[in-house]
Order: structure tokens, then C-alpha cells, then sequence
């Protein structure tokens, strides 16, 4: 056998996902392991995230208590895109000894901040010396009545978003560009941003066939969804809910933008085609038993492929 | 209020655990939150670990596969501890893209061939991009019918310790000299750690009243048992069962440096004084009702101040 002489880069997130997971046994029945946005094991959902300074956040814009607030947050919405409910969690802190107390103070009282938030309940951890900024979090969950997850979604269903789209976008925009001051609003959607946890619970109770939250942008998590389920979609470009603050950016093209800007987690769902979107909830297409992913006269995967966010591909 | 000038090393790491904490509410009753091996909640035992390049393991003498295995290893250590057993896990693994697919082969295969080895399913977790490798695992594992906690120790309880010590830090000492072929033993001691789940679980059947994982070292974590405990031991240091390769070291001081090093994930417990140490278990010392810590003539908590390892301090 020749050495593999690639790098990871080569193979990006998605492959070494797959070379980690070709040494494992497949999970039992009623168990599911990675692949959603939390796996399902005995009785609990578990879901795992790091934040790794320079990568994932700037400590120049971004403020300890922000960074901790994400953590959760980001953790907890992934338990939400299962429709359950996030209970416990550990996180490990990585950070140079010359790091100021004031830094973890807000790091500390961000992660208490938005766990009381949700309900969450901190429950231990682990520190270690690094030469940048790192931050992990694993969440536990309790999973409601029906546990929801991506490959759920039939032709017929209509497709749904809760929230807005693009303020983490327009946000990230403006805080690299000094700019923050003129929309203070899409500034907290990137910073600290929300977990649609009642909101997935109450699409679960819904009948909802599949969901997802909206971690790498629109295009990207809806791509993965119907892929999942092994459907298509229509989406109506218009119908897509854009953060109302995105006028300030003075931009040409704000729907593509906030489509593939990424971090809005909302929660992208399929509900079957009796139900009503619950207040907050919009209607912005259908699923199609034809596998193309229709949004306007765009290709969904074709524009997220050109911009999604690959973290190992550097793109 | 003036602000926090000092640093993360001024504070260590026990410092920055209590500010951590201080922002948390206390946790109910029947479940226990940081201060042990592992955290007790909803009838689980959750713990985790992280793994810094350059700061807990050095890639010229650790293979990618020797990483992944002792991500696993010492999260089951600290679910032994419990007396509990291990069964779930997520990994976090961020490396540079420029990182070799074959190393990150190695750490896939370590972690499963771990896992296969203390039947723990692997189900999920996350990647991310970073400058250096960093790896983190959380464990999720199974109380046994008493969870045992580090602060049960009671005076006339017998210290206990399995396997034998000393054989990580010898290991560690002769990687570095560039020596690791004069005592392969002592080297798989380093790189490959056993967790004592089975020993964890047969110490809590025999009314073990206290238990610990042997990770900073057998002075300052028998230091930490009996702190948590409010009790003082007298031990014998001939009754240190010390790994046999450790000759080949030509040093004068063995016993000192194997109490003082790190890493052995043997457990450290107390039995009640009418049970009998099982096979592979060694009776060190007595349980003391004056906290004094008998180390022979020499203080235990002195002996560890002055050499155990605190990450944010650098020693």
C-alpha cells in the first residue's frame, strides 16, 4: 500500500468525516449517530462545537462574553434543529497564560448568561494552555415526543424558515468593515445570535418531516436537507424573510448574501402540506419529488457550492 | 470597579474554575457539577478532555494513532473513576489544513480501536481548521448502583491503588532522551494508557468510599482525594506498587519521580477497612482523622506543591 500523501484540505470537511466514521460499527437500530445536527443515543441527544480563534471568531470585534454566549448558543441550536431541548453541558477552554482575567470573566459570564437563557445547566468542564483561543462545548439534549431529523421531508411538504435570514451576514459585513455602529441589530444577530429552541419544539408538534438549523447559510443547510431526504424544493426568492436592517449595507445583490452568509441560526423545516406556519414561521417553497433544487431560476447547490464554507478547504 | 489586570497564570487553573463557577447557579440535589472525575446529572456521568499540541503531546514521539487512543482513555479514566461505565463520546478535532490525511487516519483508527476496547460508541462531533492540533472528547458514561465521588474517605479506610505507578513518567522521560527503545513497556504506559473501568467498577462493588483517576500524578491526586474528603493518610512508600521497567531509568530517586508524574490512569481509592483489596489492587496507607498527609517522613501535599503541573502556570 502507498502512503496517502494528501492533506486534509484535499479532502475537506465531508471526507474526513467519512475516513472517521469508516473505522466505526454503524450505530444500533433506534440510534443515530453522526450525520444530523445532533446524534440520537440512548434517550439523549448529544451535539458538539469548537471555536477556535482566527477561525471562527476575532477577538477584535468579538467580545469574551460574546465568544461564551456563542458557544451555547450555537450548541443549543443544534439540539433545537432536532426539536428537543438542551439540558446539560460541558465545555473545554483553551487559552496562551498570559490571557487576562477580564477576557475569561466574560467568557465565563457569557456562557451563564445565555445557558440560564435556555435552560442549560453548566456542568463541568476542562481548562488547558494553548497558543491561541479555543473553546468546545458538548451539549446534552432531551428529545421531545418525535425526534426530527434531515432525511424526513416528502414531496408535497412545504418548506419553511423561521426568523430571518442575512443579519449575521450583513453584521459580520459591517464589524470587518468598522461599520458596526450603523446597525447595532444585524451587529447582535452575528454576536449573539439565538437558538429557536421553543420554535423547534413547536414545529416537531407540528408534524414537521425534517429539519436543520442554518449554521453554514441558507443555500448550504437547505442543500443538505433535501439531499438527506433525497428530494428537491422549489424556492420562491421573494418568500425568503431578509433581515429588515439589511437596507444600511447599500448593497446591489442582498438576497444572495444573506442566502449564503452563514451563522443565522434559524431553523430551516419541512412541514406536511396541511399545516399552517406558526407565527414567525415563513413559507418560502415546496418540496418536489424531482431532485433539482429550484430557487427562482438559480440552482441552490450550484450557489452554495460556489460559496459555502468549507472549514479544512479554507473556502 | 477597577478592571482585571491580572493574567490567567496568576490565577492557575483551580482559580479559573471557581470564576467559571462563581457565575453558575448551585446544582440540585442528587446531582453533582465540577469538582470530580466526572459530573452527575439526569443519571449520567458526563466528562471531557482536551488535547494541545506542543501541551499535552508532542507529534515527534506520539503517532496520530497513539492521540486518538488517549483521547478515549483518559475520558474512560475519569468515568472509572466513578465507578461508572463508559459509553458514549463526541470528538472535536481542529488541525491545519495542511495537516496529512494519514495522521488524522491515525487518530480515527486510535479512537476506535480505544472505543472498541471499552465498548464506547463514538457518534459524533465536530472539525474545525486551526494552526495547531487540538482534540477534544466528551464521554458520557453509565453510573454503577453507588456513583463514588472523591469525598467519602473516612478515618480507618484503607488507600488503595491499581496497577502500578511510575511507568508513564518513565516512559515520558525516555521519549524525550530520544531512549524510547530501552524500555518498550514504559513507552506503551505513556502513549497507550489503560483506563481501570473494570477495576472501577469491581473497587465501588466492595464499598469503595472514595475514588480518583492517577492523572497529575499519585501525590497531588491522592493530595486532591484527601482534601475533598477533610481526612489525612498515612502512607508507606514501600507499598507503592512502582512499575518494574523503571530500573532501566539508572536513577537515584525513582519513588519520587513516579509520585510525582503524571498520567499513570491508575485509581487511586479508599476501602472500607473489613474489605479485602482485590487482585491487582495494592493497600498504600491508612485514612487519617488529623489531615496531616504521611508520605514516610515526607509531606504528600508539599511534595506535590512543588512539583505537580498546573496548565495556566507552565509548571
Amino acid at each position: 500500500m502507498t502512503p496517502d500523501e494528501r492533506t486534509v484540505s484535499e479532502l475537506g470537511e465531508l471526507g474526513v468525516v467519512d475516513l472517521v466514521t469508516s473505522y466505526l460499527p454503524p450505530p444500533p437500530t433506534g440510534e443515530l449517530w453522526s450525520g444530523d445536527d445532533a446524534a440520537v443515543v440512548a434517550g439523549t441527544l448529544v451535539t458538539t462545537d469548537t471555536m477556535v480563534e482566527g477561525e471562527d471568531f476575532d477577538l477584535s470585534y468579538c467580545s469574551g462574553f460574546d465568544l461564551g454566549w456563542k458557544l451555547v448558543a450555537v450548541n443549543a441550536s443544534d439540539v433545537a434543529a432536532m426539536a428537543g431541548t438542551p439540558r446539560h453541558a460541558v465545555a473545554t477552554l483553551a487559552f496562551r497564560p498570559s490571557t487576562p482575567v477580564e477576557l475569561v470573566d466574560g467568557i465565563a459570564r457569557g456562557m451563564a448568561e445565555a445557558a440560564g437563557r435556555w435552560g442549560v445547566a453548566l456542568v463541568g468542564g476542562d481548562l488547558s494552555a494553548a497558543p491561541l483561543l479555543v473553546a468546545s462545548l458538548t451539549m446534552i439534549g432531551e428529545p421531545g415526543p418525535r425526534v426530527v431529523t434531515r432525511d424526513g421531508a416528502r414531496p408535497g411538504d412545504r418548506v419553511v424558515v423561521t426568523g430571518t435570514i442575512g443579519g449575521s451576514w450583513g453584521g459580520l459585513k459591517l464589524l470587518r468593515a468598522g461599520r458596526g455602529d450603523e446597525a447595532p441589530a444585524l451587529v447582535e444577530r452575528h454576536l449573539r445570535p439565538q437558538a429557536r429552541v421553543e420554535e423547534g419544539r413547536r414545529l416537531g408538534e407540528l408534524g414537521a418531516t425534517s429539519m436543520i438549523d442554518v449554521s453554514d447559510g441558507f443555500a448550504v443547510d437547505l442543500t443538505r436537507l433535501m439531499r438527506a431526504s433525497r428530494t428537491g424544493c422549489a424556492v420562491d426568492p421573494a418568500a425568503v424573510p431578509l433581515h429588515p436592517a439589511l437596507d444600511v449595507l447599500g448593497e446591489t445583490d442582498v438576497l444572495k448574501g444573506a442566502i449564503l452568509g452563514g451563522e443565522d441560526f434559524e431553523l430551516l423545516a419541512t412541514l406536511p402540506p396541511g399545516a399552517e406556519a406558526p407565527e414567525g414561521v415563513t413559507i418560502v417553497g415546496e418540496v418536489t419529488k424531482d431532485t433539482a433544487l429550484r430557487f427562482g431560476d438559480d440552482d441552490l447547490e450550484e450557489l452554495g457550492r460556489s460559496h459555502g464554507w468549507d472549514h479544512l478547504r479554507g473556502r
